[in-house]
This record gives C-alpha cells, sequence and structure tokens, in this order.
C-alpha cells in the first residue's frame, strides 16, 4: 500500500533508464524477486511504488523505476532483459510492462470546439512537461487547425453526424492506425463506440466536467447550477462503453458560489478541467496507473 | 449579486444591533429605500450584502447588518422599529426577518451513535464560536448522555425502531415543543417524516458524508470506495421530504488515494463533515442563508 | 463589510452599464444618498458590495454595478451623470472612478523568458476571459516575438542589463507612453525602479513565485525546496517600490512532498502562477480591487 | 522516490505486525537485501515505501509494514528479528528502529490556555485514531484539568514565569522522565530551552499559527493581517533550537478575505492547527516519518 494522494503530480525524481510496471497476485518473495533480479543486471532501483489489496490472498502492483547504464540505448541489451524478466514474470503470474527513457509514448488528441484543454496541452507539449510524442490532432470541426498546424502538428478533420458517426469512426481508426499509446479527449464532445474502443488497440482518456459520479451525462454545468452546488469539478478518466463510469484517474473542484451563472461555472470550470486533464495524462505517461476491478491505482 | 465563496465562514465584522434579512422582487430603489429608512432611524449601516437574480424582474436579496445604540436591549423601540420597517417592507413585497444582538437563536442536535459532528458542535459552543442557545440534544442511543450532561445540556434519549418511528417523532417533537429555530442532524441516521418537518417548525440542517449530489441514500463511503473516486466530500444542506435533495448551504471535501480503505474513507471524512456543518450552521445562525428555488443563497 | 474570499473570480452576473468604485469616510447616509443618486438618474443596481472598516470612524469602500439604458454609448450623458455625481462625491469625501461597459483597459504585459503566465493571458485575452486591451508585450528577451505576433499583438523587445537599466527603463515608458490602464508582470525578471512606477501613470501587478511573505526575493523555488515546506505558492501583488512588499491581490498554493526536486516545484508553481495571476488581473480588470493601508480590498 | 503529497493522512491499510523505519546511504541491493531477508523470515511485506535522495551516491530511506504471524506478542521472536536484522543493517550502515502492532507510543502533550488542539488530540485519543498511550497534560495553566481528568489522563500544572523557567522545565522533564515517545505542543505558548530539548530524550512536535517560515515568532496571525494575505495556514514541526526552523512535518492554509479581522483569523486558523497538527501526530505515531537534511521525509 503506497499512498498517492497528489494534488499536482508526484515528482519527477532522478534520470532512470526503464520503468517496470507490474500487476499479480500477492504473496511471499515478490518484492525480493525483483530486487534480486535487479541486483543482478547490475540495475540500481531509482524509486519504486507498490499496492496490495491484500497482503495474503489480494493483488499487487508495482513500479519500478531503475538505472542501468547503456540499457534504454541498446535494442539488443533491452530484449535480453526483457526475456530474463518474462522468466521471473511467468513465475509469479505478472501482467507487466516496460517503459525506456527515451520512448515517448505515441499520442492523439480529439478535440470538438472548446479549446481550453486542447491549448493546454499543446502548450504543455511545446515545453516538454508531457513525455509524448503528439501525433496528431483529430477534430470535428476545423476551428484550431490554423492553431494546431502552426506548431507542426497534423490536424485531420473528420465531421461528425448522427448518421455519419460509423463512417466518422472508421476515419479516424484509419488515422491512428494502431498507431496510438493513447487518445485523449480534450473535450471532444462525440461518444465514442464501443467498436471505436475495442479497435483503437490503446487506452483513451478523457475529461468529464463534473465531479463524477455527479452530474454524469450532458449539460453537467447546468445541472450543478440547478442543484446549486458549492464546488464545481471535473473527473479525468480512461473510456468505457458505459458513459462517465470508467476509471477514474484524477478529480479536483473549485468553489463557486450562488452568484455565479451557469457562464460563470464554465468559465471557472475550464481551469479546473485542464489541470486535471494534463495531470490525469501525465500520470498515465509516466506509467504510474494500474486499473483494478474498475478502479485506478496511481503509483507514485 | 454578491459573492459568497467563503471556505471558511465570512469575517464576523465590528458589533452590530440588528440583521435585517430580506427577499422580494427585484426593481428601483430598494437599496435606496432601506438606506433611507435607516437614516432616518439614526441607524448605521454595518455591513450590507445583496444579491439579484436578474436586475429588471428578478428577485432581490439583502442582509443589512446595522448599529443602532439601545435598539437591541430596549423592546418597545425594537417594536416600533419593526412597525415602521413592516410599511417599507409592505411597498416592496417584503419577507423579512430580524434579528438582534444577543438574541442567541434556539438550538437542538439530534445524533445517532457518531460522535465527531456532536462533540465538535458542543466544543464550538462551549467555545463561544456558535451563537445557539443549545436547548438539548436529542438521540436514539444512550452513548453521549455523559459528555453531554457534563457540561450541562439536557440530553433526551429517545429510541428509534422501524415499527416506533411515529410515536419516537411524536416524542422528539413534544420535547422540541415549537422551541427551536434551528435543528441540526449531527449524523443522526434515521430519516424523519415529511410530517416531522412540517410540524417542527424551523429549519432543519443536515450533513449528509458525501459531496452531493453523488451518493445521495445510504452507504456513500462505501459507493464512494467502489466507484473509485479521488475526492470524497460532505455536504451540509436543509432538510426537506425529498432525500438529500434539499438545499445546499456548504459542501466540502478531501483529497484520497487508492490506498484508502472504506475506514479510512470515514475517517477522513468525519474532519470534513464536523467542518462543513459548523460552518453552514455558523452561516445560519448568523442569518445569512436564504433559500430561491431549491438553491442557497448566502450573504457575507 | 463584504466577504470576498473567492478561490475562483466572483461570478460576473447580468449585464450592466457602468462600475462606480467609491472610497470615503465611513459615516451615515453613504449607501442611502448612492442610492438615492441612482433612482433619482433612473439607474437600476445590478450588484453592490461594500467593506467599511469601522461603522462610526472608520474607511468605507463601495462597488456598484449599474445598469442605465444608453449610458454607456453616449459620451454627452456619460458627462453629465459624472458630474452630477461629483456632487454627491464631494460631499462624502469620496475618492471614486467610473467605468463604462464596452470600455475594456488598457494594457501592457512584460515578460523574460518563462512563457507559463504570458502564454496563459494571450490564451485568456484571445477568449475574450479578460476585460482588457492588450496593447503590446515588452521582453527583455526576443523568444517570444512569434507567439505573439501570431494574433496580432505588438511585441517591444528592450533588452536589459545592469548598465542599461534606466535607459531600458526609458525606452519602456516610451512604449506604453502613459497609454495603459495596468501593466501585468508575466515573470518578468528585472525590478522595476521606484522612479519607473512612479513616471508609468497606472498600476502595475506583479506575479511572485512564492506564497509572500515566505520567500520573498530571488529564488523563492530554491528556498522552498531547503526549508522543506509542504506547499508552494504564488502571489499576485501590486507593485510598490519595496520589493515584494506591495498590497497582495490574491494568493494560491499547491500541495508538494519531499520527492519534490527543485524542477518539480518550479513546473508544479507554473500552474499556480498562471491561474493566480490571471485571476488578480481579472479583478483588476472588473474593478474589485483596492488598496487601504498596504492591503488589498476585493469586492465581489 | 515515493509520492507523499497527501492532505488527509494515508490509508492504514491492512493489518501489520510490525514497522520497519530504516536510513542508510545509498547503493545496490538494499531492497532485495530487505526483501530476502523478509522472505526468509517468513515475513509479508504489507506495504512498503522509499525514497532516495539519488540512487547512486544518496540517502535511502525505507518504511516496511510485514506481517509475520505471532511476532509482535513474542518477545523472545522479536529479540531473534532484531538481532537478525542487525547484521543486516550493519552491512549497509543502516540506522533502523522497529515498532510492533499494539505498541502504542507514549505520549505527553503540552498546552496552555488555548484549547483547540488540546480538545481536538483528546477526542481523536479517545476515538482510537491516535496510536499512542496519553500519559498525562503538562500546562502552565489549570484551566484543562477537569476536562482532562474526566477521561482518565493525568494532568501536571507546572507553572511557568520568566525567572522560573529553568525550574518549570526541570520539574516537566521530572515528570516525563524519559519515559515519552513523543511531546506534543499543543499550543503550549511557552518556547522550550535547548537543554530541555536534548533531555527530554524524544521528538517534540509544535504546531505554529502561520505557514512557516512565513510569520515565525509572536504574533502571527496580527502580522498576517496587517499584510493582509489571502490565505492563512499552520505548520506542524519538530521543535529544534532554533525557534520555527524546525523540520516541518506538515503545513495546511485556509482561505481568508480583507474582511477578516484578527479574531476571525484566529477562529478559521484553530482549524487549520487541529486538524494540521493530528495529522502530523499521526504520521509520527505511524513511523512514517523520518528527517534528512532539515527536511521531512513522509513516508506513505
Amino acid at each position: 500500500m503506497s499512498s498517492t494522494q497528489s494534488t499536482a503530480g508526484a515528482g519527477q525524481g532522478a534520470t532512470h533508464s526503464a520503468r517496470l510496471l507490474i500487476s499479480c497476485p500477492d504473496g511471499p518473495g515478490i518484492v525480493a524477486a525483483v530486487g534480486n533480479f535487479l541486483v543482478g543486471h547490475d540495475a540500481n532501483i531509482v524509486t519504486s511504488a507498490q499496492y496490495s489489496t491484500h497482503p495474503a490472498h489480494g493483488s499487487f502492483f508495482m513500479r519500478v523505476a531503475l538505472y542501468l547504464e547503456g540499457l534504454a540505448e541498446d535494442a539488443e541489451r533491452r530484449a535480453a532483459f526483457e526475456s530474463d524478466f518474462s522468466v521471473l514474470a511467468d513465475r509469479f503470474q505478472m501482467t507487466w510492462r516496460i517503459s525506456y527513457e527515451g520512448e515517448a509514448k505515441r499520442a492523439y488528441v480529439m478535440a470538438s470546439r472548446e479549446d481550453h484543454c486542447l491549448a493546454d496541452l499543446l502548450w504543455r507539449h511545446r515545453r516538454g512537461e508531457l513525455n509524448m510524442d503528439l501525433l496528431g490532432v483529430i477534430s470535428n470541426h476545423e476551428d484550431f487547425r490554423t492553431d494546431v498546424e502552426a506548431i507542426g502538428i497534423p490536424y485531420h478533420y473528420v465531421p461528425v453526424t448522427r448518421d455519419t458517426k460509423p463512417v466518422a469512426e472508421r476515419r479516424q481508426l484509419e488515422i491512428i492506425d494502431g498507431g496510438a499509446d493513447v487518445v485523449v479527449l480534450a473535450r471532444y464532445m462525440q461518444i465514442l463506440s464501443g467498436d471505436f474502443l475495442r479497435r483503437v488497440g490503446c487506452p483513451v482518456i478523457n475529461i468529464h466536467h463534473s465531479f463524477l459520479p455527479a452530474f454524469a451525462g450532458a449539460g453537467p454545468y447546468q445541472r450543478a447550477y440547478e442543484r446549486g452546488v458549492k464546488l464545481i469539478g471535473a473527473t479525468a478518466h480512461y473510456v468505457t462503453e458505459d458513459l462517465d463510469e470508467g476509471p477514474i484517474i484524477d478529480q479536483d473542484v473549485q468553489r463557486v458560489g450562488h452568484d455565479y451563472s451557469v457562464e460563470d461555472l464554465i468559465r471557472v470550470g475550464r481551469d479546473v478541467e485542464r489541470v486535471t486533464l494534463a495531470r490525469a495524462l501525465r500520470w498515465h505517461l509516466d506509467d504510474r496507473v494500474l486499473v483494478h476491478e474498475g478502479r485506478t491505482i496511481v503509483l507514485m
């Protein structure tokens, strides 16, 4: 069990060569085995975080950032390292993956006509805050073509109407072409079909403009206004077929008053949405997020 | 329109003699008329806050704390002041009430077996933080009799079972006997009937242990755990017949992580609940809260 | 006394024609007099907020947003309205100013090599969140010329070295030429001289990257790291000759942990800085901020 | 490196038998060695958190909660376990300590005339939130004797004047008599001498009523008022000879407005102080806090 309740995104820590992300049934000896494996391969543990749902018969989750001179740059050594680790992994029935330093995750961003999340992601991308290779922006509107292309990112206009949605999704899948590690819905206002989600081949992260499970579905700010809530929120979550029911990666809120119109809530909400989405995406890109029984485990 | 988004409760401000709380259809001249009335009665405005849903055809809400030497202490002058004001009030179709300095509101607290909100209210009461005359604690358990009686507050044990609820409510109403200005449900775990609410003769404030409208009803921390939310909350609201649907006075949240068990959420939630309830009660006791179309207006 | 503790910026409220901002010695009849004046001129009060340091012998502050058909558009009526009001103002020794709807404040932004505050202000400006006419960006570096000019804002490069600072400030004053209502230091890393501040002819707002008065001066994140604080902050304040001692408009903080390097603090701090600066600037542009005895009064 | 930025206190997690807290120079093989040691002793890791200032030549910190049937209850096994571990510890030059489940830390609370922190600690103690054996309350006033003795805690009145301070400290040390694991200053308004701190034989935790390093020393709320800060805070820290300079365990803040008097700041601050102190104490009692170069490392 390791606490992860950051409001900011964790510290970055020292340089590392690779990140191992592990899930397996809990049981004795896992930490020792991983430790011994790393010692045996001359790798130093830079950071390590773990969580267990129950020490005796639960599920175990671990993230290790390790340093091993020359590993990240040498494909042959990487293959050997992974092959060796898979033996250990089999022993403990591990589901695992490894990312190497310098290997940015490939990302697509989908947006509609609200630019606050998109603009924020573009700015953070340029700034180097997000460890991703932004392959393109897909939008059902032409509004942001100039802004996106100005910084050298391809812009794909794929209009969507009720009738053309299957066609549009096929076009979107052609663009992504299985080549993404994550798709980010930066206030993309269309519901993606289960078929799209199964075929896109990577996790999809959405920002919902409410504190879920409150105000799931359409018009959350209008409904927040009508209910008279004193805090409005935003929720970044993995998308599943059940609308707004996917595992929550992060949430945040902002205080509002009775004198806030719906437009005021929307304006204030923009700041909450963009920061919450960026934080969740960053955790995902840094291999911090695992999903277990509909909940996320965020290892810092 | 006046902003009220306090996270703490407003400042107390200077000494005043009385507080006027006004609702009426908006229209020209209200502020001037109230101002002129006060000038004409040699009263100074200590603080004033107002809010209008729409300047032309909306509803207008105003809270004025005023200073008038000798007013609060002299029943005859108070009656004359009120009589004069009612003429003005009629002209603008005002709903209004006035409270005088030194007039503590009469309160009952109802509790069950969780003592964190009760203990907190008792401590604040002793400390003089809450401008109330605490007439008694009513509980469906005997657990806190010693603590409550130790500080000189009557303790009324009224057991409740499913079958005896109507009898219990009659007993509770007998105890309160129309003599309360507010009833506070400090984690009282029984649902009060519409009949009780109509007959108790004063507002009832409840603390719900979730960020409403999320997790209305029973077991909110268990459900928050299962949904995997990253913030847990508490909501203080006026009680209506629709469970957990009453006007929200205040809300707050606290960050939690995947490693929080349901028991951890309950523990952390206790701190959020007691602070949120105390703040909402304080605003109510200070005549800051008005209800309009199911939402509260909190005038600071 | 009116509470102003927003964490978000207040609601915008209904349409209004003008905003009156008033300071004067407190005394009886001010509110009534202002109310009567407005009724007499057929103006509706849209919102009103006030604060008094002491009702008998203190200072009184008031902000009124008013609606008066046709006023904002008609220069002659505006002049007559102001002339009439000045009679009232003289009676109560008021310092006052009035802003009309549609009259954006003229602003210059000064920046150095950190773009997060600048980029955020530019985005909010394009988005229409800030009621300002952005006349230009002045920088001691060329870094952001392309970004700024791309959206049609003039970019002025004025290099500064220790020796050339007086020359540079003269050049900056020539550019501004007394034509600004506010100058915003969006992480401008040069200290402005008292001479500059006296001659610029408008308030200057700075964002300091710490929770003042902690870590005033240079290198706040480094010092925050060394002290081991658990929250880092940002402070937006009016600039005075005493470095980082000017009246605070707003502050905010973000939680950090022992595992945050100085670089992590800087990264997390960027989000706090840009939001805090934007909020403070917005309040200033909306005529909500008054200064009294080195403290700000923010009327919501 | 493990993130610890809780705003609430971490989750409690599953049952464990003992907690190991380790500091040592970082280097290869530590985690593996600890893991192997535990596997070899049939102990399961329940939770583990670690932090390294630098993976190659830094300092390494680790907290392990472990489960080993029967260990906590059997003094002989404990001694053997510790003896075995000390061999490992020597190899890695570890400073370490171990706490067993069921072994509450022995605590004294010192207070003066403000009861909010004291009352809160007493309530949490009764409630079972704090894993401590509260041996007594020491105060330089008689005010809280009744409250403290009512729940069976010894109350020691030790008056202090400027002249009698050395005598008073000797008396306090006699009471504590080397028998405490922690002393908590719950708004104890006397400065403890370096001599006292050296002789008390355990860490001393203080709550300072400001966001340190802002407003160190006396009268923080008065000075916060005068500076016009928009957030007030509290800081829980280990006491060192340098007043308010000790390692910070936790901090929190609350938003305030221009209309808050000094008394309002004090009132609002009470809620921040008591929650911050309780959280810091809880982390200390759960063996989560290490000190390194004047900063705390809080392992969750």
